[in-house]
């Protein structure tokens, strides 16, 4: 996949002038993996700029007095997921391999992704993440996977990781998640094109014709 | 819209050697609102039979602990549930007026669609029936309602909602929503291929064309 953004002479891929979407995405999330794999290069032959915003899903669910993911508590849409995914991905030409742990939590990719979330290396850094988790098996809850993704991009990990760890990093995530309820989300991924929200995966397409038809 | 079905000669739509799809729907649901509509002109250039399967979603959802359709329960999920209608009624060329009670608890038309669920008149009867409750606000829990599609069809309108009021009819719709559940169905529209389930409106084109690709 080619990576629009790492065109060094692009200082600000969010700059006004450029029509933009906001990606709010959930690294555990089954469809928000079809979305991050996906929307860089839906975008691209658009010049669509990609706001990413990863959150967490787990305190919004649990605010509806959820105490897992509806793919869980409900087992028959749980199954029914698992299936779907598998069609997904053949339709998307995405790798795929259901994880072992679901929901994985993981606490340092978000941080990470959110920290770097105006940096040209954010979208490869994302996709990275979520094939591990959602193609390779990987626990990309540990710190290992976190700095594997990060080497691979040519990227000091240490520091960057140093960085996700500290405070400032925990509460930004945290207020980031208090933005994502906020705004009205309820679930993952959803999309912005100015104040209209679009939820899930399967409203990505509309999302973008919505920015299109504009230009 | 033309009525295929209503070609005299085809004395069984659903005859075995002809490719079908199962369209289970809840009149009450608002995406089934939008597979009923375009259902049978999404198939009709492929020569695929509709197998028509009304259903009650009520049970399945108590059954989950819920005690009311998930828009309702869930605000966040309901207030974009809304907007997302209107754009897709759009995106479809349907009409749409937001019902003043929702979810709409009709229990007539789904006994009269199950009992002429292999009639050629079926399909017409659904699409009626929805487009008063999503787009003239009529209140399709009312005999009136019922009656007046049946007339308009030049149907024997009084047979037809006797038959559907006696003990066989509510029978068997009990019967049909036990199918469902059976079937590990949790939500409307739900399609089957098969045995293969596709959820949701957002399926009914990847349903189709997994028929097609067998043609």
């Amino acid at each position: 996949m080619r990576e629009r953004c790492s065109d060094p002479g692009v200082e600000n891929p969010t700059a006004p002038t450029r029509p933009t979407i906001e990606c709010w995405f959930d690294f555990a999330s089954i469809y928000s993996y079809l979305s991050v794999m996906r929307i860089e290069r839906e975008c691209e032959p658009s010049g669509i700029a990609v706001d990413w915003q990863p959150f967490l899903l787990g305190p919004i669910f649990r605010s509806l007095g959820w105490t897992s993911s509806p793919f869980i508590a409900q087992q028959a849409k749980g199954n029914w997921a698992w299936i779907d995914m598998e069609r997904q991905c053949a339709k998307y030409g995405l790798p795929w391999q259901r994880p072992s742990i679901f929901p994985q939590v993981a606490l340092l990719p978000p941080r990470v992704a959110l920290a770097a979330r105006h940096e040209p290396w954010v979208g490869a850094f994302c996709r990275r993440l979520m094939q591990m988790n959602f193609a390779e098996a990987v626990d990309t809850a540990s710190v290992q996977a976190t700095r594997r993704a990060l080497t691979e991009l040519g990227l000091p990990a240490d520091t960057i990781i140093e960085a996700a760890q500290a405070e400032p990093a925990k509460l930004a995530l945290r207020v980031q998640t208090e933005r994502a309820a906020a705004k009205g989300i309820f679930g993952a991924p959803t999309f912005f094109v100015d104040e209209r929200m679009y939820w899930g995966n399967d409203r990505l397409d509309d999302a973008l014709a919505s920015l299109i038809s504009r230009a």
